[in-house]
């Protein structure tokens, strides 16, 4: 969700579809967690924009985008309602949409560190808003749906976006030029993230059994 | 939640009613977790005063009013002490409290969509903020207290919310009297809310088993 | 999180001890709960930060301090690694940690009522912020950890935080020197939470059965 998205409508287009496809995973586990059709739209619309506005109101660039663009709206409405009607077949698509999903943690992880270098942040801030512009959304999305994050328990998910918006942040903070960022920086992501999917590695958990 | 409500006085009373209606709810979902006062306050004040402010975070419109007016954190504080209390005769009180909670939910999908109307938010964007202010309070009730939001459970609630918020917001904008608008958007969202009570409406369902 | 602390070298010192100590206890809680390394990084910065992010959102001094100072991001991230890597001895530590806690409190409290009503806030809701400041990071930490937060449910925290805050709210707005604002707050939050942890006070708990 890049603000100055107007000019460059490629930009723009990769987002629309990054929120689209988070926007069905979260419609998904709406339905999964037998929610109405309202929470079914509330889940598609937190997971696919809230990385965006939990970055936007830190880095202080309100009102968030999607609030002023109408197809940002637009969007992850459109996810939800296919997703309510569709979910059987949705659902089975999901190994697909997984890998989608990793394209969307890419590109997002990417925007929100660029954006949070422009809005003036240090290499090492900006990393982690980019990081929280790709895990974000599906955090939200699951402290609604009453459990805790996936990425908290063992899906290697967040350490992927965290490497891509730290390359992002650096070389943008050292003036490289937007493509050679957005490449290096997210196909880092993706290529960890696919790998992770592929071979099913996981988070490290922590040794021997906890004391109360 | 209205900024500007110093001189409109009528409408800060009512206001404050809304919060007042909308804190005694969070305060007995509290008292029924078995939260003890504190937790009963917070989720008094949370509920009241949340939706308020995640509209003004989100759109820009900081500190929110809530955090200027003393009587805002007075009159959740009176209704979460008065809760704590009192609690077997409020809950008695509970369909009543659900239709004063119907006027307040009117009122503030109204005020909350005139508000972003007047910060620059597009129609469709204000509507959403209207919506969010109405239902936000309740939403974060329901996370503090660890279950999820009964508004995506079936409870026919949002809907009437952004009815009455898309109503407000498109006559703000095209600049119609305040009482226009407001009479519109909330008979609309306080009469089928009423109805939904009345005749136990819900919110359509996903059909058909959902896959794993 | 003082805003100003460059030259106050003291303050930050103890502010970042104060986020070492909260980090640690968010990274305990995420250990115990079977979270993955990032959990518990997530919970450590969750709980050393939150509470100041929440603050710092709400009264508009976004970007917060900790996105600012690289030292505000490192400290959690110890904290988190060193629970992860030594949890069962940090874990028997834990009544020590819970003394250091109640340092880490009554420091916040007062830090967060100063610099609220350096951003303007009356008296009575920068107390409330300073509360919030001192009682978030533990808020959002068991949100995210999938239980009603522990100081909702009779454990006597956050009333010290509140009392400390509103002294120093109150003594902040009437100009008196720094110094004896910090530790007039402090000293009345630190004692009563020792006292309440020695003594084992509870929260006042409704009384009777609740209606359901």
């Amino acid at each position: 969700m890049l603000s100055s998205g107007s000019s460059v409508s490629i930009l723009v287009v990769l987002d629309l579809l990054g929120i689209f496809v988070f926007a069905i995973s979260g419609a998904l586990v709406a339905v999964r967690k037998g929610l109405d059709l309202f929470g079914v739209l509330v889940l598609a619309g937190t997971t696919g924009l809230g990385g965006g506005f939990l970055r936007d109101v830190l880095i202080d660039a309100t009102p968030p985008a999607a609030l002023t663009d109408w197809r940002y709206l637009l969007v992850p409405t459109a996810a939800g309602l296919l997703t309510f009607a569709q979910h059987p077949r949705v659902g089975r698509l999901e190994p697909a949409v997984n890998v989608f999903d990793a394209f969307g943690l890419a590109l997002f992880c990417v925007t929100g560190a660029v954006k949070a270098v422009e809005y003036g942040l240090g290499p090492a801030p900006a990393a982690l808003m980019g990081m929280a512009t790709g895990i974000g959304g599906g955090v939200l999305r699951d402290l609604l749906a009453g459990r805790v994050p996936v990425i908290f328990r063992g899906t290697l998910y967040a350490t992927p976006a965290l490497a891509g918006a730290t390359v992002a942040a650096v070389l943008h903070t050292l003036d490289q030029p937007l493509w050679l960022t957005a490449l290096c920086g997210g196909l880092l992501c993706l290529g960890w993230r696919l790998l992770a999917i592929v071979r099913n590695w996981q988070a490290p958990m922590p040794r021997g059994p906890a004391s109360v």
